[in-house]
This record gives structure tokens, C-alpha cells and sequence, in this order.
């Protein structure tokens, strides 16, 4: 934390920054200049000081927090990156997150019925996708909404992929469902509006599958990370990062992904990062723009919902591809990834 | 839902809409004028329809949706407001909210000690105070931080709260600690970043004490009330909603507290609404100013963290107010609430 | 600026810090705790540093910007606040804004026709309101929408002001405007959208009259410091902050006022700020509930949008308050102004 | 626009609507489904209706706008796509926005001197820039930051780019500076602060040269669309958009780009858009990336700030890339443009 004081502060207002400082177990450094002071606090616990504290007292401008210490997440903490496998537990075959391949998750928003699932699984593993998707237990804004089949759910995912020899990502929505859902789904995907959900962030560290975790819809990188760092701090280090738009005050698309992310996160952590156009823009003839515009801006991955008859599904037909759509972005990544020095999973 | 074609769309796109909404179970009302032709779809379920199927159509300008049908919250279904007692299933002294009395909550933000909070209800009862909040689970942004008493904290909240003829109010942060905390309190406290936890809210639809239910840190006045429909549709009308500061661009507060929902949620919705000012400003010389505005603009309560030595609470000591600012701040609003036609509790 | 460094930043990675702040004319003070490094730059022109030149530089984790050098607009620049009188210019009756008077300045959106603003300019001040206001050039988001009566709206405007003894304040667009709206006003307005019109603002620095400078839609309070800095930095310290209402995510108000502005505005600088509910929300029927809370959080005086027959207003009648609401909203303000130390101009 | 009524609206709440929107000289078309009524009203000029008046009658739930009419900017105005040609008006090399072909615009963020900007034209044109940035009028948040060279910067701009045959860009920032710029340039730019300078749009109506519009911060597309359209409106259709960031809650880049614009855009207007991912990253090593992104999002050209000094540049020096990493993405650009469809300029 970095005390800023006014250009007019008295001698005895910097001395009892100082002094609160130091009686809470920091060192504070401070730097006089022609202008003004700043008072430096360097320990080894900054979590243990709030800014806010410093910002009431006399003759103080501004306090400069710096940012929260995660630590497991950071870039630092593993400087070449992580490469995260999935399927192994189940021995499923293996994907890797954040090494050399770029890797498809695709399948409907929701598991509606066997052949629904098996239709979408068998199209999408054909034009390259080796992860399938599909949610079982949905989270709706309105009570009044479709919820999901629940567990029946899972095992029509599990099944329809074995057959295609794909791996299943779904969603948990909460430390209850994490169990029933380890029985089926090679990773646990946990949603935009959970993302602060600190105690089931920490259910989730014990578990023994890879999470991916979706990015909350106004969160900041900062707060992302402290979200990932939660599971880690538990003891699962298998955490896959998702973009998947954020809200914006623009109304024409349901979300504005935020491209740069992918960059920024790459940049700050070691945690592969996946994008989901399907989400992020809310609107099918968008996916394809974005899922080239991630590919090209480094991600590790994309979640793309495909259905193979989108104005029947039961949710979020307006965001699916159609298998033809998605077969053909297909081709259009295998032109741009060598632009990156990518290749297909 | 309506849909805008675009001027020079074909009968035959207009038709293909028609075709569209008519197979779904809807009366399509076609409207054609000057320069457009606009359909409206009627029917009893609207949240079946979704807007984007149809944004993606030929001839199509725009789809408007009409607002998702919350029923149990908006304010047709009681236009007469509801008054939510709280004390009642303890047999606490009952308190109303939504009543011509405007009731005080006040406390720490996280209870401490034994010392700590008994102190802190004498000061605050003595002052005005009806009921006592303070934080036994906490949630917290990293996961490094102090996570609250559990359960003892309960304990002593409630012993202090007897003590003082008050009423009891304390955050739960999942399904599983509801039933401990009902052991406790008067009033179950959802905070802000669950308020779209979905599976949490229908447990707490089945709870018999009243919620009292936190706006999101983005939420929407819209989602807001779906969120409350989740806990009512599940028997338990019982809520409260509490205003505590949106997310904005500006950073010296640490969120910008949305007085304007005080008088839009009792338009739209029969709920009471309180404000909580130390959140919604998380500086505790903004607090005072902010507590009077929500009362001038109507608010049915505060909420209002006190602390009888800020400058060592363990957690968020910058936004408590010191009892005599506490007791400043109550006089402030005798004089303010003739104005609204209230009075305090 | 102060440069946070990785915890395993290299001695060499720190130096090259501290090497390129001496290049550039800055003392760098380095504290090194347990954890980490960081370096201060403290100098007489911190403006001239970009924090992101060093934010790619090896070993930084992150880069802490010291809030731009504001210097007349600053607190602490007046500690004991500014009081600025208008009207003296004209030898109109002088009306101060930041004393201990509030200050109601009232009027249509728009001028419409003489007898329309010596209707309401009568009513008006009948209740109390000592400014009138009215737009006579109007921006307008649409080409196609009405767009004011010019100079001819200033000049009825000035008349039925001095038929009333009231003072007028009205809207200028462009540097081309200031000129002619000087030869009718005693307080030239400036509107969201121009707030960072830097060409402009430039141009109010040599205005004799007093600006009232509209915050910005999406604009932080430093940035309106800044643009208030531009005047003031011209030679014209008669600056008046209004608060109109930021953008938020919410749709069922057109803006989002935000009453926080107003203590924390008082706390960073010594200028006056006023509160404009009726942009600030949008809509009649929260003007009022917006106005208490205003002046119960300590705003120096309100804008408050009157018409004698919104329905057939030419603009924003949706807005307006009818005359009756207008003093009936007056006579609230006078029971609360007492809280706050303070009473009608 | 369209009014939905609540459940309970009575006959005589709805003839009310029904009458004054009759008085207004619109029809108004009545939808009666099982639940509830919805108003439609069309007439030839939309724009007269205030939304709000419908929004404050009795029995009225909620009222939906329909988009603002712009027509020039409309896709529907041009189906087939605009495309833009610059250069002819000064017998320069033309190069065309919105064709077959990518255009890649570059420069430093300000001139500084013949030199400097001889060196960087140079070399961008090397690498396959056809047009040269730079500005001389310089617009800036504080008024003590360097404002730019102003005609002198202007000259030397020309000078450059003429001696490497491109074409040149520079932004003028009001009214009074476009005709000393049209004598340099052969594209006016508009800044984002300027988005909604009214009177100065409708001033670039009357330019006979192409304008490039930046997006405002905080602007919609919508408003971003109606700012196109007060250009056009005044005769001159030649408007290149173009998405330089908006901003969003995340503070590690200066904005957030929103890559969606991009083919959002192409559906709602004929009107080429570019991509300026220097402002909107903020930081030199994302801006490959995210041009990278841009162009597979099917962007129309880019700007990008390049500076054969970076370190010593008078402006946004962290923004600008090296001759070499300039050169390296638009390599990049190569391997990318075949996957749209499209070559470079």
C-alpha cells in the first residue's frame, strides 16, 4: 500500500501515518519530494491493511492499494505457463489446456434427450471437437425457466461422448452437485453468476477434477484470479480460465466479450484461458467472428454451443450453431493458427 | 415480446414471423404503418419466447422484449405495499418493515468478541436501533482473509441482542447454514454476490423467516426482483430488498449507492427496501450523508455498521461509524423523516 | 507513480527502474520489505510520467498512478470552499452558491414562446426558485429532433427573468455561443456531452461569467476535476459542478444519480456542486424523492426542470414537474435543509 | 414505440393511451392476449414521442422504444455495403475503406518533428501501411499535458506522406481547425470525446472530405450510429467508423475493445469500421493481439500507432510499437486475411 499525501501536509499528519504503520507490523518507507510525500508500507501480510483506514486521516490525497496477493495464480508462481490435462481420473483420452493445441469444447447449451445429445456429439467430434458440453443442471434468472435434467442429464452426456470418445465438461452450480457430477463429467464448469461463490470456490478445492472457472459478468482480472486462487488455495491447481463476456451498456448483444482478456490473463498468470462466444455475444451469427477474433488473440481453447436443430432447443437456440456453422469456423481456425504457432487439439 | 421489421422488409418475412409465433402458441397482432410494420405477440407464457430467435430473421430491425414476468413481486400483486413483521417465530419483539416507521439496523460488520458486540448494542439500541446486525460468516474476496466466527458469532450476536430487546439479523452464505443460523436470528441476510445463486435462493424460499436480499453488485432492478420471485415463488414472501451500491466507473467510493432504486422499487415492486450505507459507500465520513438521502428519498430502514473502536475492527473499521457519529446521524433523520410522512421505529 | 515490483524481481530488473526515473528528472525511492520492492517516483511534473512505459518493463508487477496534478480545482487549493456569487456582472440580484444558502434554480427544458417562460418563470419563483433556467441551443442526440429557439430563447428568456428578479442560466454548445448567450445570461451552462471538450472549456476560461459544468455520463470525478482544472486554469475560477446522473446498467431510469458525488466532491474540492434530478433520473415522478435526497446529502443547490404543461412540452416534458409539484417539493426541502445546517436562498 | 400495460389495467386506463396517441397523430394498434394488452403505435415520425410521458399513465407497465430512426447510416439505406474511397479530393494515391481489401493506417500518436515523423513513415509504409497517422492537434484530459504542434505538425504530416506516397489522417477537434486541416489531410478524424460534439458533427456534414468517427467511451452503438448519421444528414456520406475501446470496470488496460462492434456493425450500417487497438489496449504488447483479433472479426482496416522511438515519445510512447513488431503483425495479417475472405491494401 502506497500513502499519497496532500502537497500541504503538516510534519505531525505524516508522522502518524507512520506511526499506525508501524504499529500494525509494517515497514513504511518515505519518499519526500519537491511536491509532496508518499509513504511506502511494505510487510509481508498487505492483505492485513485496508486502504480506507489511511484515507480518513488528516492530510492524506489518496492511498494506492496494491493489488490482493494471489499468489497460486500468478504468473510468477509458474513463469512457463500450465499446461492442464483433463480425462485422466476417468481414463478418458487425454486434452491438454495451455500447451501447443488449441482445444474445441462444443455440444448444446442443455442435454434435452439421447438423441438429442448423441446427434450433436457424433457431428461435432466429426469436424474436430474433442470435449462435449451440455448442461444438466441450468441456472435461470427467472424461477419460471427450463432447470435442466439433472443427473439423467449427465448420464446421456457421459454415454454420447464414450461413443464419440470425447471428454464432458458441465456445469455445477453448487458443492452439492459436485459428487453426483464427478461420476460423469471429466471437468467441472462453474458459471458466470457462481463465480463468487466463496464457499463453494472452496468445496472445489477438493475436488479431484479440473474446474473451469467462467468469469463473472462485471468482474475485474483482479477478481478473477482471487477466484481461481480460492480453488488452488484448496488444493486443486487444475483451474481453466473462461471468458465469456461481460456487461457492457451495450443492449444489441447480450454480453461484450472481452477479447483482451486473453492477452491481459496470459500476461498475469500461469491458468490456460478459453473463450465462449456462444455466451459471449448471445447471438448465433456472432460466434464465428469471435471464436476467430479469440483463436487470433491467443486463446488456449473455445466452449461453442452447436445443436443440430437450434429453433427447437429447449434453451439458448439463438446462440447455437448450426453442425454445417460449426464445421466450417473449423476451417477458418485451421487457416489462422499458424499465425499464432497453434494447431488443432 | 414485439418485433420491428425493418422498412422495406417482404411480406413474406413479415409472414415467416407471423408462422413463427403462431406455432409456438402465440397471437401474432400485426401493426402496419407509414414506414413499418411492428408485431406483438400475446400470450400467457412470454418467457417461452426467446427475442433472439427472431433478431436473427430475415426483414427483422429489432426485437423488443417486454420485462420477464415476475409475478409474486411486483407491486400489482399487493398495490397496497407489504409491511414484513420480523421477531414474531422467536418471539422477539416484533419489528415492521414497510410500515409508516422507518427501522435502524445497526452492529459491526463482523462480530469480534463477546465485549465487542455487547458494547456495540448498548450504544446502538441506546441511540435507536431496533435491530442488531453483525457478520458470523463472512464472505470474502480473498481467501486469505478473516472468515468470520461461524456459529459462535451467532451466539454471542443473539445473546447481546437479548440482552437489548432487539432483533437479530446475520448473513448466510449457503443452503447449509441456514438452519444453524435460524437457530439465531430474526432476519436471514443474503449478501450481494449470491444474489443469483439460484439453488440457494429456492432453499430460501423454504425458510420461515424473513430474507432481507442484497442487490448484486450489477444487478439490474429487473434481475433484483426476479431474485426475489425465486425466494417467493418458493412459499416465503417474507422480503426484504436492501440497496448497498452498485458497481461504477468511479473508484474513490468504493461502490456508488443507487439512491434512485429507493422510489423505482416502490413502483415496481409492493417489497420494502432498505438502504445500507456503509457498504453502498464504504467510507465512513460518506456514510452520514448517504443515510440521510435514503431516508429523504424514502427508504423503509438502514443499515448501518457501528463500532465502538473502528480503528481496530477486524474487518471493514473504515465504513463503521463511531457511536457518537451513529447517535449525530439519528438525530439528523428526526428532523429529515416529517418530511416523507415517517417517523423512526 | 509508484512501482510495485515482483517478489522475484532481479536486482538488475529494479535498477533499470530507477535508472529510467533519474533519466527523466525524478527522485526514485526504493523500500524493500520481506516481500517485495517498491520504487516511488517523486517529482515536480508527475504528469510527464506514463505509468504504462513502465508497466512493460521486466520484473513489474504492477504500476500505481498518483492522481493528476488538479491544483486550483483541489481542496487545498481553498480549504474553506468557494462561495461564487453570480449575477453581478449584470447588476442582477446576486445569488451565491456554496454559502450557507441553497440555491433552486427552476425552468423548462426548453424555451418555448414568451408566454410559456414568463408562465413559468412567475410560478417558479413564486415557490422559491431563484435561477431560471431554460435551453435555448439544444443538443440533441438525433439530428432530426427539435433543436431550441437560439438567441431568441435567451432573449425571452432574460425577460421574463426580469420581470421576476431572477438570474438566468442557460446552455452553451461551442466556443461560437458564448458571445452571444453572455449578452442574456449570468451563468453559462455546460453540458454532459461537452465535458471533455477541451477546445471549449479552454474558451470559458476567458468568460467573465460563471460556468455551471455538468458532469459527463461516463466521467470519474477526477476527470471532472479536470475539465473544471481547463477553466480555471484560463483565468475564470467560477465554477459550479453539477451532478446530472452517470450511465449505469440500469434502463428503467434514463441516468443514475449519483448522490455519493456530492459529499466526496466536497471532500476533494472546494467548488460548489449542484444536483440536476431532473436529467438525473428522467422521469416526474422521481424528481422529488431525488431532490430531498440531494440536499439532505449536502448538495448547494438543485436544477429542478418545471413546466406549466408538461404534456404539451416541446422537450423532456416527461421531466418536468408541474408548478404545484415544484412547491410542494419546496416546502419538504424546508423541513430537511435544517439537518444539514442550512436554509433557502 | 410499443406500450405494454399491467395485468390489471382497466378499459379506461388504456383508451387514455389510445387517445393521446391519436392526438399525436399516430395509430395506434391494440394487441389483447390472455394476460395482458400491448399498445403499438406507428406513425412517420417515430422521434416525436417521448417514451416517458407513456411510461408515467396509470395502468402502464412498461413502455419499449424502438430504436431511433437513423436511415442514412442504415444498412437497409445501402445493403450491399459502403465503400469509401480516400484520397481522390487531393489527387493522392486513393485507397478504399470498406472493399475487398484491408487497410492498415499507421503513425505515431503525435508528431514531434520532421525527423521523427520522416523515420516512421518510412518504415510503415515498408512494412504495408498505406495511410499515415498523426496527430497535431492534440486533445488531452489535463491542460497541462503537451497539446500537439497544431498546422505546423499538419505540414509535416503531409510532407512525409507525400514523399511516401500514402495518404494522411490527423484529428481536428473542433469546428474551427477543419479548414486548416483539409488543406493537409485526406481524412478528418473525429475523437471519441467529440462523438456527440453536435454542432461540430453537423459542421463535418458540410466537409467534402472522409471522416473516420471514433466511438465515444461510453456510447452504444446506437448513439455511435446517430452520430454517424448528424455527419451524413448535412451531405457528406464518406463516415468510416471506427472502434477504438469503451470503457468497462476493468482498470489493467486503459479500455476494453470491443472486437463484437466489428461485425455488429456490419449488420446494422453499410458504413466500413476500422480497428484501433493502440487506444484501446493502451499497452504496446497487446496491440497485436488484438489486431489480430479485429481483422479475423472481419474488421474493414486498423490503426495502429507505431514509433521508431517509443521510449522517448512526447505521447502514448506505451501504446506504440517498433518498426519491427509493426512489421511482424502485419506478417501475421497475411497468414489471417485468407481465413475472411480478404488481402491486404
Amino acid at each position: 500500500m502506497v500513502i499519497v499525501m496532500e502537497s500541504i501536509a503538516t510534519e505531525e499528519q505524516i508522522q502518524k501515518i507512520i506511526d499506525l504503520l508501524t504499529r500494525k507490523g509494517f515497514d513504511a518507507h518515505r519518499s519526500t519530494g519537491a511536491t509532496r510525500t508518499i509513504i511506502g508500507a511494505v510487510g509481508s501480510d498487505a492483505g492485513a491493511l485496508d486502504p480506507r483506514d489511511f484515507q480518513l486521516m488528516e492530510g492524506v490525497r489518496e492511498v494506492l492499494r496494491i493489488t490482493e496477493p494471489w499468489k497460486l495464480a500468478g504468473r510468477v508462481f509458474r513463469p512457463e505457463g500450465s499446461v492442464i490435462a483433463a480425462g485422466a481420473a476417468r481414463g478418458s483420452a487425454q486434452v491438454s489446456f495451455g500447451g501447443p493445441e488449441v482445444v474445441v469444447v462444443a455440444g448444446p447449451c442443455a442435454v434435452e434427450s439421447e438423441e438429442q445429445i448423441r446427434k450433436v456429439a457424433a457431428s461435432v467430434r466429426r469436424s474436430g471437437a474433442r470435449v462435449l458440453r451440455g448442461g444438466a443442471f441450468k441456472p435461470r434468472t427467472s424461477p419460471y425457466s427450463f432447470q435442466g435434467l439433472g443427473e439423467e442429464g449427465l448420464r446421456l452426456l457421459r454415454a454420447a461422448a464414450d461413443e464419440q470418445k470425447m471428454l464432458v465438461i458441465s456445469e455445477v452450480m453448487d458443492a452439492t452437485q459436485i459428487d453426483v457430477a464427478a461420476k460423469y463429467v471429466d471437468i467441472l464448469q462453474v458459471g458466470a453468476r457462481n463465480m463468487q461463490n466463496f464457499t463453494f470456490l472452496r468445496e472445489l478445492g477438493k475436488a479431484s477434477l479440473p474446474v473451469l472457472l467462467k468469469r463473472g459478468l462485471s468482474a475485474t482480472l483482479e477478481e478473477w484470479l482471487l477466484s481461481a486462487e480460492y480453488i488452488m488455495a484448496g488444493g486443486n491447481h487444475a483451474v481453466i480460465l473462461c471468458e465469456r463476456g461481460i456487461r457492457t451498456f451495450e443492449r444489441y448483444t447480450r454480453n461484450t466479450m472481452d477479447i483482451s482478456a486473453i492477452p491481459v490473463i496470459h500476461k498475469l498468470s500461469h491458468l490456460p484461458i478459453v473463450a465462449d462466444p456462444s455466451h459471449g455475444t448471445g447471438l448465433r451469427d456472432k460466434v464465428a467472428p469471435m471464436a476467430r477474433a479469440a483463436v487470433a488473440a491467443g486463446a488456449d481453447g473455445l466452449l461453442i454451443e452447436v445443436h443440430h436443430d437450434p429453433d427447437n432447443a429447449r434453451s439458448d437456440g439463438a446462440q447455437s450453431l448450426h453442425p454445417e456453422q460449426f464445421a466450417e469456423l473449423i476451417g477458418q481456425l485451421k487457416v489462422i493458427l499458424p499465425a499464432v504457432g497453434r494447431r488443432l487439439a
